[in-house]
């Protein structure tokens, strides 16, 4: 028998460990939002008394046997400093289906959508997957390794778009880059330094199906996720100084690109 | 002698507290910015050796006698989780000045503004300094109580702009906005339930000095700073659901504002 390629290997035992990953989201709101999600696959649901109550009927219809916790001995591993509220739900990272699926771009208005190379702080990505869905892009697109995981830090950021938004892992960045571009996706870079304003390509591919690329503050974008895109755009700032932090410049291009 | 009014003792307590005040600012980068700016007072410096070195000129230049720790036990009474690399710089906060002066409507374009009511999360608060920055806003404004104080976190997540992006303190927001309206400002709240897009909104008042007011998400804006509002505006969500993070609808109203 043939032995499998390293990178065959490699993708399965990727798609193992993410079949076995479990995250605990917590806090009265993400709880809630995950319970009332039909395409969330719960496990566990610890709740105080009190959280109990507020929750109310989403525990009921969840149909979830909710375990009954001590506030002052809460028995859930999660960060310390972490605000739950008395709430906290293990469950499976959601499943969003192929990029090709997601991406398709077929469909009234030219599909938007936003890649991460390497943007692993849990509150940008959740303010990232909120302002993905109010300016309607189809999906935040991240490699599965090197970015923020699905944890309920990040469910707490997104407050609510994480069970609503897709925020699709890839193997590799680049390669989904080739893939998109293949499917007549323009491949937008933000860089600082770049040669053209935001404001000068948005009307150029307004009727064009558009993936936002962004890299995490410092490093940029890698030089294989640069070569990738089709152009680069700058935010020009009004006077010598400053930087958007990563998480605003995407919602400002993502609001650029819907007029 | 006449008794003084409750409210001048008040603001005079205030203005004494202000003054004995100190922050530790904490963090490579915002110490050498902190280090750097002429206008920051400074008291103490506590770097460990390697800080010390990776500083270098900018210790120097400052004039302080650095105070050499022990990385193991750092000395310094930062909140835990603060990630301080070694280096921390206990500063007077910021003196921006009066509100009247940093405000005056003169000059070749017409101000912009954002006031805070109540948004109290350091990280929102840091970013929106940089976007007010980089969208050449002339100030943030907020509340002496129930806003981020000037820590460093806040420093942190401002990444340079807490130095440069002056961060106003004032003792009442309403009054505040009554005087902004009496210099000719047009008050602008927001709110996802505003008859009017900012889309709408923007060119209407693109030559005008405007006053961006964003509330805490959650509670959003109290009553009055609602009532002082000459209008209020929605960023229009593109599905049914969806809301943006605080820092991510500064920074689409300030760039929508400056086209």
């Amino acid at each position: 028998m043939a032995q499998k390629p390293k990178w065959v290997v490699g993708k399965e035992r990727e798609r193992r460990a993410a079949a076995n990953a479990t995250v605990w989201l917590f806090g009265l709101h993400a709880v809630r939002d995950a319970l009332e999600n039909p395409m969330r696959e719960r496990l566990r649901l610890v709740v105080t008394r009190n959280a109990a109550d507020r929750l109310g009927d989403a525990v009921a219809r969840s149909g979830l046997e909710p375990e009954i916790a001590d506030p002052r001995r809460f028995p859930v591993p999660l960060d310390p400093g972490s605000v739950h509220q008395g709430a906290a739900l293990e469950a499976k990272p959601l499943d969003w289906g192929r990029l090709e699926d997601v991406a398709d771009p077929g469909g009234a208005r030219p599909p938007r959508l936003v890649l991460l190379d390497r943007v692993t702080d849990p509150h940008n990505v959740g303010a990232i997957l909120r302002s993905a869905e109010v300016f309607g892009a189809r999906a935040v697109v991240a490699p599965s390794r090197h970015a923020a995981p699905e944890t309920g830090a990040l469910a707490k950021s997104a407050s609510g778009a994480l069970e609503r938004q897709p925020y699709l892992r890839v193997g590799n960045l680049g390669d989904a880059m080739e893939r998109l571009r293949a499917m007549g996706y323009e491949t937008v870079g933000m860089d600082g330094e770049a040669p053209e304003t935001l404001d000068e390509a948005a009307p150029q591919v307004a009727d064009r199906p558009v993936a936002l690329v962004l890299g995490a503050e410092g490093p940029g974008l890698r030089e294989r996720t640069r070569a990738l895109c089709d152009r680069m755009v700058r935010i020009d700032p009004a006077g010598a100084f400053g930087s958007l932090n990563v998480s605003n410049a995407a919602a400002v291009a993502l609001h650029a690109l819907r007029r």
